[in-house]
């Protein structure tokens, strides 16, 4: 059993913040933060989470009909009550017999929803897995090594249970102190502490997924990582022994979009994936938390 | 397929807050409070939602080993990353291999948890769910009609999967302007429309899901009903023509607590459950949203 990835989308922010940017405001040069972590330019903006992911639930045109579940990923957003899932529904006057719930769990946001969706769908069941982030509210712009990092995106995919091949992998780590957001609602990181946790452990995790299927890694069409960091990805990848045409990126445009890192990288790349590719998505993230499948398209 | 509730708690809160105190604040009496809600008093804290989780989870002492999963449902905690789910994993010392991730689906909380538990688990596994809600925060003290309503509140269950009797259903219903939290973070109600939705859809929806298992009212020996309004719960069993001795509450000496009234209904009366009972759990609120389950204990 697994899911069909039907459609995906992912909104366009006008506001273009390129590395230069940030040399006025920190002790920082546009060269180093590239040559660290890949990133060239991000998006911020000044709209809500909320308002991104009604943007991007429009980009879906008419295919959200006879929907089963809309789950929405966001460390970010100010909207407690209701779910900005059942603020969805509403506003595409969706069905009632329906699950619509917000989840939280950082930067693997997405891909725990993607999971908890192949769990919850029966065979035909649909669901809307929107992810929203607006990062730019929660960055300590006196902390040169991370406000650096992050960008605002919204994305999102409407998916199906089929029964092709897909398993799943999730972790939790210990690592508050790694990566935060702190009491005065700033985001607070030890680089290296996720770097390390990143390189090693989501190494292991997807050798683990793979494992479970029996499948090598050389079998996989295309890894898709979480946008974090180049280097993360680079070191993942050569740990895997696979080479870097096997991978899509898009830090350079986007820094780290959190959950929505991976929904906008599916939605980008959409028109290259066939039939029965294998993929392995993995997100990780604060938590420290993984979440990855493998799945055939 | 279904959950066992192995464990249940909830934590106890000193400041006590009677109907009195709202006399000198809004124009009310305590009479009014009692006679249209069925609430004497709530409790307010000053510990953060965080804070209420860990406490919860102190009170399971040795019981959380071998976990493959932990939600915490609240639409209050201010903890943006990593998720509280995720904190409490690396509080207990917990498993690596744990899915960890915080849920918002308002009053509705627990029970969404509950349903996604019982669909994430395999056979054996075991999940913790936890919900805390610190909702004096966002109480609008210059409106009588919704600030008396609600209090402080947090709960958790162990479950494990089992293979007895389980069904649940799900609905979200237009209605953002009968129940939400406001842009200056307050909460709005609009208390008619929010008791016609809940007098009418949990009672249809506990009928559908009771006609899903061909299983009439009368045969159900416990109907646990979020803590919203006494007359809420009156309605619905009168309508189901089920008399109150089958029904549990707490609401005279908590309020509505969100997510956490459904759990602490099942901490305080834990002990008077009995095997093969079968149990309604019912979930409702902002969303508009219903979450339920029929159980056999």
């Amino acid at each position: 059993m697994g899911l069909k990835i039907i459609e995906a989308r992912h909104i366009n922010i006008d506001n273009k913040i390129e590395n230069e940017y940030f040399e006025n405001i920190v002790d920082t040069s546009s060269v180093w933060i590239e040559s660290r972590t890949g990133i060239k330019s991000r998006f911020f903006t000044d709209k809500r989470g909320y308002d991104m992911a009604i943007e991007t639930v429009k980009l879906f045109k008419n295919s959200l009909r006879n929907l089963d579940l809309i789950i929405v990923a966001s460390f970010t957003t100010r909207m407690r009550a209701p779910s900005v899932a059942a603020s969805i529904n509403e506003f595409i006057g969706g069905d009632k017999n329906i699950l619509c719930f917000d989840l939280n769990m950082a930067c693997s946001g997405f891909m725990g929803a993607v999971i908890l969706a192949e769990k919850y769908l029966e065979i035909g069941g649909k669901a809307l897995i929107i992810a929203t982030e607006k990062i730019s509210d929660f960055l300590n712009f006196k902390d040169r090594s991370s406000c650096v990092l992050f960008g605002d995106g919204a994305a999102g995919v409407l998916v199906e249970k089929n029964n092709k091949l897909w398993e799943h992998i999730v972790g939790t780590f210990p690592g508050i102190e790694a990566l935060n957001v702190n009491e005065n609602s700033l985001i607070e990181m030890d680089g290296k502490k996720v770097y390390r946790f990143a390189s090693v452990n989501v190494t292991i995790a997807i050798e683990d997924l793979l494992k479970k299927c029996r499948i090598m890694p050389q079998e996989i069409d295309y890894y898709l990582l979480h946008q974090a960091n180049i280097r993360i990805i680079n070191q993942v990848l050569e740990k895997l022994k696979i080479k870097s045409n096997k991978t899509m990126t898009n830090i350079d445009r986007y820094g780290n979009t959190s959950a929505a890192s991976i929904p906008i990288l599916i939605s980008e790349n959409f028109h290259k994936f066939n039939e029965k590719d294998k993929i392995v998505i993995a997100g990780f993230g604060a938590g420290l938390s993984i979440a990855a499948v493998l799945m055939e398209w």
